[in-house]
């Protein structure tokens, strides 16, 4: 990461999440696995033991040494005694022996001696202690073996992958109940812009905002696995965001500053960064549009995101640059997938060359269309069904063009 | 809802969905808006106030008034004396005069007089107290209206879509603090099975498995917006399931059941939901691989949904089935996006016309891949990083064809 970095005007998006790598991870802890969920496994959760761990029937049907069914028809069915029944949930204290079968439901287990299970269906009881069987069955039918499911040693779970619900499933069925994870990154918040009040103020003075973003970036945050700690509303005054960022810093995994609106304001947080012991600014402008005026910095290790001013822009660029650093931070290495949907666009889209546009749109009967708008306006980030992403080289995008929405949950 | 629907062998999953619509719905409390992410408003959330709430500066520039800088250009600017400078977060105390301006920062009060703003780019200070435009303004450049974000009355969020955060972020704008939402549905969850333990249980005994269903429905529960509640395990026992459903039905919103796997006790659960009084047995059968021994029921009111033995079966179901009931019951009528893609079949797909075949597939490089082997195996739904739904009329799907694969996430 050198300084020169700073001087630079924009920097492409996919420049900067492949260049900034801050050091930070948060740490490793135990969890009890039915609170695991969306946590990430510091390293691949294993079996120790195979599962199902005993052979188990596939189907309702008898339990039969395979050779004794072969060339059985409806023609010559195959007669077999039957010794008992296999019962749910205990090792059956019968076996099987040549010319014999052992009734058997699905998920018991394979009594000693048996090879296969006939299905019901293809059997007939004709009187009373005996069977006819009407199709053979090859050795293995009807059974799952003991390690099917998972082998001794096996992995239950990678690391990396935020826990899945099937995944728990796994590690229920053999038997872990704790696991390692890595720790939820704590995410300061802190807004900044003598304009903006608390979210809770209910009247108004003319020229106040209440503090939207604050209340969006922590919903983001707490959806991808992440704790936000709102550290309140910093006047734009140099000295006391440099304040609250040391604080911020020595405590939180990831600090995210949303900067006052005015050019101003932007420069006081990129300011109070450098000001801080061991800190260095990566980029402040970022070629995407909303978001230029994005700062990435690291601080003793830390990330430091300062946001654009306007809620809309700050979340567009969280989107974007945040989650991804949160990400990193946090140890997952395999994103949980987003929903997107094909699409044609229902209109032209301008877009310059080396800019990466992130469009707001409605999606209706696979149609596309932008919503227009002065991105102050966060309405039109409620009114989107999702966004369209203008990569970096195209000028734009015509009419009718298909395109990839990344729809809003 | 008719008491023949209970012979149907199998119904097709659609008629199910469409057919099977209990009358149960979770009631209404307040939560605090930080609070609410994903929660269900029970009516459309509005604004009591316009928002931005005043007329705000969209740039950095110069308020004025537009009449004044009709004609300017580089060589021949409109000459404006500046009267001073507009703060953020106050009213401004000047107001703007014909041939004067006042310097205002992005996000700031328009002063009063002044109906456009120019952005500082178009000016030059060329000497103290006056400005040179280079540019014409219209009335409302550089300005967002002081209702252009919401209007009095306007629509914050619509009844009935989980809260996303950006909403949360245009709530905390227009300073909601609590908001009237639907209470999360309790679902009981009730394991049956004389070979099903508790997931702690650290050895079994040949024949057990460990109940990894539970883990995973209460998972996807969790994940859907739903309070799990675990019911423990019950024998293969009529009367205990009954006794068991009874106090389910009476305390939760949705009561789901994994029946033991083989056939008697899938019969032991239809029979104890029938044994309950307001009964009433939608179906017994679905047309859906895995998965077809399902029962939907509905007891007083409340939705019974009678799952396969087997966990993957189950699960498949639960998803398929299980979360729209839940979503009914929790009063989400516009259901959030799953992440789905585009890919081809890397082999043909096999599968009987009338039936819903739920495919567990891994994706690599566009190309999906069906994982096969037997339901009994939970590993299938753990490796697997989605799946393929092969609809109804299909008899299959040839090797290449274009599928759409639904993300687990």
């Amino acid at each position: 990461m050198s300084a020169s970095r700073e001087f630079f005007a924009a920097l492409p998006v996919a420049e900067a999440l492949a260049g900034f790598r801050p050091q930070r991870r948060t740490g490793v802890e135990s969890v009890l696995r039915d609170d695991a969920l969306g946590r990430v496994p510091t390293s691949a959760v294993t079996s120790g033991q195979p599962l199902p761990g005993f052979a188990r029937s596939t189907v309702d049907g008898y339990a039969v040494r395979a050779a004794d069914t072969y060339g059985a028809g409806d023609g010559l069915p195959a007669y077999l005694d039957v010794l008992g029944r296999v019962r749910m949930g205990s090792m059956p204290e019968l076996s099987v022996r040549p010319g014999a079968a052992l009734q058997i439901p699905t998920g018991a287990a394979i009594p000693d001696g048996a090879d296969a299970v006939v299905m019901v269906e293809y059997t007939q009881v004709t009187m009373a202690g005996a069977v006819e069987v009407t199709r053979p069955v090859a050795i293995g039918d009807g059974i799952v073996r003991a390690d099917e499911d998972v082998a001794a040693g096996g992995a239950l779970a990678p690391a990396g992958r935020p826990l899945r619900p099937q995944d728990l499933g796994l590690l229920a069925a053999a038997g872990v109940t704790e696991l390692k994870v890595r720790a939820r990154p704590r995410v300061a918040i802190v807004s900044t812009g003598d304009e903006v009040v608390p979210s809770d103020t209910q009247r108004l003075a003319a020229g106040q905002v209440r503090d939207a973003t604050a209340s969006a970036l922590s919903a983001l945050v707490t959806r991808a696995g992440g704790v936000p700690d709102y550290r309140g509303i910093v006047p734009d005054d140099q000295e006391a965001l440099t304040t609250t960022l040391t604080e911020a810093v020595a405590e939180a995994d990831l600090v995210v500053v949303s900067a006052g609106s005015s050019v101003g304001a932007r420069d006081e947080t990129t300011a109070a960064v450098e000001a801080l012991g061991d800190a260095s600014v990566f980029c402040h402008g970022l070629a995407i549009k909303p978001g230029k005026p994005t700062l990435l910095a690291e601080v003793a290790g830390v990330p430091v995101l300062g946001l654009p001013g306007n809620p809309l822009s700050a979340l567009v660029v969280f989107r974007m640059v945040g989650l991804p650093v949160l990400r990193l931070v946090g140890g997952i290495e395999v994103p949980p997938p987003e929903p997107t949907v094909p699409a044609t666009l229902s209109r032209p889209l301008a877009s310059a060359a080396g800019r990466l546009d992130v469009v707001q749109v409605t999606l209706r009967d696979g149609q596309a269309t932008p919503i227009f708008g002065h991105s102050a306006l966060l309405s039109l980030l409620t009114t989107a069904d999702g966004y369209v992403v203008v990569p970096e080289p195209a000028t734009g995008l015509d009419a009718g063009a298909v395109v990839t929405v990344t729809l809003y949950a």
